[in-house]
């Protein structure tokens, strides 16, 4: 397959980004574009479903959305002034293109789609029922359970159905959904996953899961959907519900740090002005001399300007990323397999050579690329290499729609920083603490009685039940809550 | 066709890599890796010829080494402990197969395979006396004139027929042959192209076109092939030969503006150092007062460190580019079209909103990107967008190798820089001097006599004759060479 | 796309065949052959389905069984000793993925798959209905009526499911379906389409929709299932059910003249004598005075030996038909259009100037396929052309699993025999009577009160209730039934 | 690969087929009807050139003529009014494109195309010999030696070098060229391959390998190109040379037999009635009591009937071909292997039974395909099975454009008649005598001394050297020659 990963293997992953417009000429081409802005959120496949004012029309594809949706002929089927996209990072159940979203069904009621942004925690229960009672599930997904509480609900309406159906749910969703009569979206209580609502001009309506998917077809940002908040768009112009109980919203800290692009605007804040607070914090919280701060390619560019600028060490591109390359190289033949081969990245070996530099990375999930990464720095003659992460240590699953390995592969379930440390062959390493980083997204800290974010992959702190995990894993004592500094002199 | 344009349509294309291996373990695997790290100077075709002792092994395919090369089977049917390899970026002549090298052919000597970087000045009026002869032609390659002159060249040995070949031959050309002696590399006696070579351990040799592709595989680099030098690897070890006449070299200088690699010494210089250096020299010559230093990614960012570091003024990312998306995206419909759309770059707005700025490019061929990127930056807000450029005005198309436009699409050939700043809408526009610019490659100024580089996309002046172009184009007077300051203000 | 149509356009084309071997050794590579051997039955698509004690595999693919499911690696995947195929000739609902069978479905009862050949007459009305109740349909096809009405089912057992399902459901049908007890295979009460049981060994069993799908395995023919039979295949060995009413049987009998293989047999009888007999009644019934015999082949070549055998004519091969050619050749540009072009047929020039000759069919649906053949002949040479049809008049359309045109455009239900004869430009034509044909099967003759066959198409008289049809079509008076010799002359 | 094979694999194959248009609008799409109708001589790939006026235009691809060349925008690019086409089956070297006719050149005189039915049993010398000289060959097609003679030749017109190249050569040819003057066709002075000559209109030319290719584009058949016979079609119309020594012509014998279709005229005469007249030889020279003349499908066809109606015994369809399948199906799954399976032919079991049948096939060349049908037969039960053969025994390969086996592998190569009955199992075997055959096409006898046709792959009597042979095979004395009656029965 020619799938492209731009992302490093070892990085977490969002599952899915949407997009959907009402009431727009070419709405099929204008969702391809705002799903093109979303395709780091999903990059194994994609579908839009467009509803043309008697028909709806869908086309799914395996891949990426260039190369599947910006050819007229799959354009031009998707007919009609209303559309909804989503691009998705398939987890396991594999990439069949039955689990590709919109999930589409002709209810008695008329015709039914959905695009899904997280994850339903007790999908696993509630699609056992609908079994029991003859639903027959077309997927694996776990979106499809709504679909079949919307198809079995003894309302009336679809929207009746739709708040019928999510009442049973637990979990993250940021949903886009057609009927034949307009659009409907929503996002769960907590407002886990991210979800804009913009317009192109009076009359029209955008959603999607970030901005950067307005600016690319020039629309202006209104504001996020609410957590908990249900918009219909429809020929009466907007109307917004708040079927669900009042509950101080959770959203997910880690789009900050990695997620969403650093153009984009998340929960009211600069993307690329947190990351580069956080920085800022890291340089703070773990100082260390040295003579260069280098990112690590592409993600920890903006802590590690925001890092150089607060220490004052000069910022210089020390590793330089393939940004050439579109295509995974899948490395051929066992014999050049021992070579320390470096594909996607290599050091910048003339300026790097002698000189004490501190890099600056994202996260660590494994890590095994950290690893990697110290050890090219290392024989491109690097004198000392300290490791800054622009977040704390990753200890926890996520449940809620990103895909995460096994607790037991996470490096910081298993090991101590001073470990990590050791693990990775660095000569120091340091992780900003939990306050710092919600200091950096403009947090006066954490509020440990009531977090203002789903920081579960960090501290264990999930913010719904979990009812589908066999063993319901116990959250950790926070361990490293309330350690002072969150770092380690390998000596 | 799905291949990636990573590149801007709107820059200057190299249109060739070559990597050869002698004498290792699993030749073909480590040509693909080697080609791999030259993606970026051809990304339409690769190819790559084995010898296993018998016989000679070719794969060629349209598209990406990755996706290609990096097939266990492909790479399985090319044995052998020597290979060499291809990429191209593909001119006119279309992406046929048949031109995709390297090319290959049985002669009465044995076989003949060649890998050629650069471009044959006098192939047309060679080729019609090649046909007029009895020669039949496979492609429309300019290289395919030096196969038929080695197979038709009166000399015994396949050494002398290519010397009795490239003395008749005018023009740009780093060649990696293959004959089942031994491998033959070659540099032209001006050194236009260049060409590298390293090894492994004792007894093998690698050459390339960038130090970038001697990293990829783990291996040490020994020297530059010297300018006229043929080198023959066989089982005698390695022996050099000058058959030329003596001359003195001209490197293209466009390979440390943005041809090549940041990672990659080139002529004996670091390229990112260098385009640092020439940051530095712009900030002297073309001073402003802005809030922010904000390179046009990629290519302009060291370029803007340079800038940034020696005016003093913070480097930002401005210009967030959609590194995550690697296929270029068709846009579909008329209906979206008049959207501007950013389909590779956004506009970081928070940040840029209110500012004044000084963006920081490469170069400038059509201006059609530059035009696109002040106006994002002007609807994003910036206050004021002044552009530089770290190259002189590109006013003349390139004969050697390098894919120009047509010189009167060149926007330096009809404009003078204040029309240019016009036509981009730019507050001011500044580029580089051509002293300016020799200075950063380590030179006190350009030797205006006996220049030390091949600048004729800057000056028109071609260091060859060029037989094949109809009407001898007359080089201009180099009439922005003496001016003090390339610059003007836009008022 | 590249299927392949061996039948002319101007066909009935029987729907689907179907396979299931239970206990068996290799049970999928057998389907594969079963299907491939009744691939005239269904073109367009095919699918297995393999259950290995634990899970069921299912691969569908558009196209032939030859190039899909002759691949070990789709083979290797459809583990187990249990398994089912189809074949489909796809009709209005587009050749998509989801309509290929075998259907299936996880039931709370576990899993279920379905091969259904024939076609349920009141689908419409029960899907309505069971969408109304909360199913969502994956399908266009009428056989996923059935699962829903398997899942919703108050029973409890799978087979008590079925039988409730069934006795909802109106029309044809030969069902071979699959739960993870063993196989249950059943045939509508009426019998309607064929389906055949046989085994290799004691323990295993085969049944399959006729008997050379039992030749292709080595398989021993044990009968038919009965019409209105139940078998359940398990690890209890075999048990036959009769779940409804008993009555009379009436199964196709246009399985004997067209659809099935020559070799097959069907109903207790020999495909090739009946069709061989009915060749001899024609002779008898609509005697011509020629100097060959000549079949349209392939389908009315053993009619034609019956009929020169009978008239003591020469049979003589005057029509060549392009075997060798396995793909339908789509004819390209207009300006070849014009020209009398013969893609599948040639006429034996040589042989049939100057001739006079009786042409033997299988059928006239459309008639167009009739009158390019008898120009043909003409511009051949022939003196005079008479066609022999060995079916009567073909003036209704089929609901029960085969695909008719709409009834206008059958050339039977517009015209009488001798404007037929005028339309197709013969000397002279004759149809088999409706009587003859019985008698050619065995019968004495059609019993006019209680047929012994379907016979619909001839004569508008269908078994069945046809809920779905929107004006029930009005069975009109058997116009043709009581004609001495069903004959026109041209004059 | 979907390739089809609706040959026996053990049947002698034809390598090629060739036709040409000059002067008609449509003459690609004229020419792809005209490839389709001689698919049967060449399956593996096709290729189409075509001449606008301008430029030639070609197009090759492996598979069938339908599905490539029925495509519109594939005949779109193929502009003009003079085409020529060629299907091949490819021998060893592999199905490459690169061997894929016509070849085309570009030479001093202009462009060049050729498509060759035939074969060269002198290229590798010559082609030493060119490549000694310089000359650069793209493929390893025997026709590329003409080409190459035509490019270094010293006359000055098109017409002269390729008379000057053709007189250099040995072997079988029947060539269609073009130039951008017009079409020459050639026939070597053997005439060993067909080629057939037709008109649509006056001033307009059709060439082809067989007549059936007429047939299907609607032309009149005007003659057989001559053997030795150089016709040049242009702007003047045409002219008839004869630039070769005048000497017997010696027609393939075996286009009677096997290789032409049946509708096609040969030589002037009939193939079908040939084979029959050949089936009523084989009655009178070997007689034997039975039931039924069972043809083997299809080529054994009209011998068979020849047979029946000579001996008055019924001619039944015993075999049933699968016409219905396109596609060979590539048997899956070693555990189905032992079956006795019988993919492309099936016995019609209730006709056989208990009957004593004389099956009449074609030829016979490994003898595996008879012992299994032979097998077949008896598993259905007949009482005893003869086998009579429409060609002598096939004791030598051609090296004249017909894919033979080795002759170690050529039943009759190892065997007596006697043993080859023993090897097939059948109760008795006969073979036509070579002078039978040479009766049933028209002669009175084969001319001892100089035989009216090439008999070689019967006789091992070559009509030509055989300088690339590297052991001349010494013809065996021709054993059979001389037999009164081909025939063994078992004891």
């Amino acid at each position: 397959m020619l799938t492209t990963h731009p992302f490093d293997d070892d990085k977490l992953k969002e599952e899915c980004g949407v997009f959907g417009v009402y009431n727009v000429d070419d709405a099929a081409a204008m969702t391809a574009l705002g799903l093109h802005a979303l395709q780091h959120r999903g990059q194994e496949a994609a579908g839009i479903t467009s509803f043309d004012g008697n028909e709806f029309h869908t086309h799914r594809a395996l891949g990426h959305v260039a190369g599947n949706f910006d050819q007229e002929e799959v354009i031009g089927r998707l007919k009609g002034r209303m559309a909804a996209g989503h691009v998705r990072y398939s987890t396991s159940g594999g990439t069949s293109l039955r689990n590709v979203q919109p999930l589409y069904a002709d209810l008695s009621v008329g015709g039914f789609a959905v695009a899904h942004n997280g994850n339903i925690s007790n999908a696993e229960k509630l699609r056992k029922e609908l079994v029991r009672r003859g639903s027959i599930f077309q997927s694996t997904s776990d979106t499809e359970v709504i679909i079949h509480l919307v198809a079995t609900s003894g309302f009336r309406t679809l929207l009746d159905r739709l708040i019928d159906a999510l009442k049973q749910v637990e979990g993250a969703y940021s949903l886009i959904c057609m009927t034949n009569e307009g659009m409907i979206v929503c996002r769960d209580p907590l407002g886990i996953r991210p979800l804009v609502m913009g317009k192109l001009d009076d009359g029209n309506y955008i959603f999607a899961s970030e901005t950067v998917a307005l600016d690319i077809v020039g629309a202006e940002y209104i504001r996020s959907v609410e957590p908990g908040e249900m918009i219909v768009a429809s020929h009466n112009g907007l109307t917004s519900h708040h079927p669900f109980p009042k509950q101080p919203s959770r959203p997910c800290i880690f789009e900050h740090v990695y997620f969403s692009r650093p153009d984009s605007i998340v929960n009211g804040s600069s993307v690329y002005s947190v990351r580069k607070a956080i920085g800022a914090v890291l340089a703070e919280e773990i100082p260390v001399e040295a003579d260069y701060v280098i990112p690590v390619p592409d993600s920890g560019t903006p802590a590690a300007l925001g890092y150089a600028e607060a220490a004052n060490i000069p910022f210089e591109l020390g590793i330089i990323r393939s940004h050439y390359v579109g295509r995974t190289f899948i490395q051929p033949g066992d014999g050049v397999r021992h070579l320390g081969v470096k594909l996607k990245h290599n050091a910048n070996k003339p300026l790097v050579e002698g000189k004490r530099i501190i890099l600056v990375d994202d996260s660590i999930v494994r890590g095994t690329t950290s690893l990697k990464i110290v050890q090219m720095m290392r024989e491109a003659g690097a004198a000392e290499v300290h490791m800054r992460i622009a977040s704390p240590p990753t200890s926890h699953s996520c449940f809620y729609g990103v895909d995460t390995p096994e607790r037991e592969k996470l490096l910081a379930s298993r090991f101590t920083v001073e470990e990590m440390c050791d693990f990775i062959q660095a000569d120091s390493l340091g992780f900003i603490s939990i306050d710092g980083l919600y200091r950096a997204t403009g947090e006066k800290e954490r509020n440990q009685a009531q977090p203002q974010h789903c920081d579960a992959c960090f501290t264990g702190c999930y913010p719904t039940t979990l009812t589908d995990l066999d063993e319901v894993e116990q959250p950790n004592q926070l361990k490293l809550l309330n350690e002072q500094v969150v770092r380690s002199e390998r000596t």
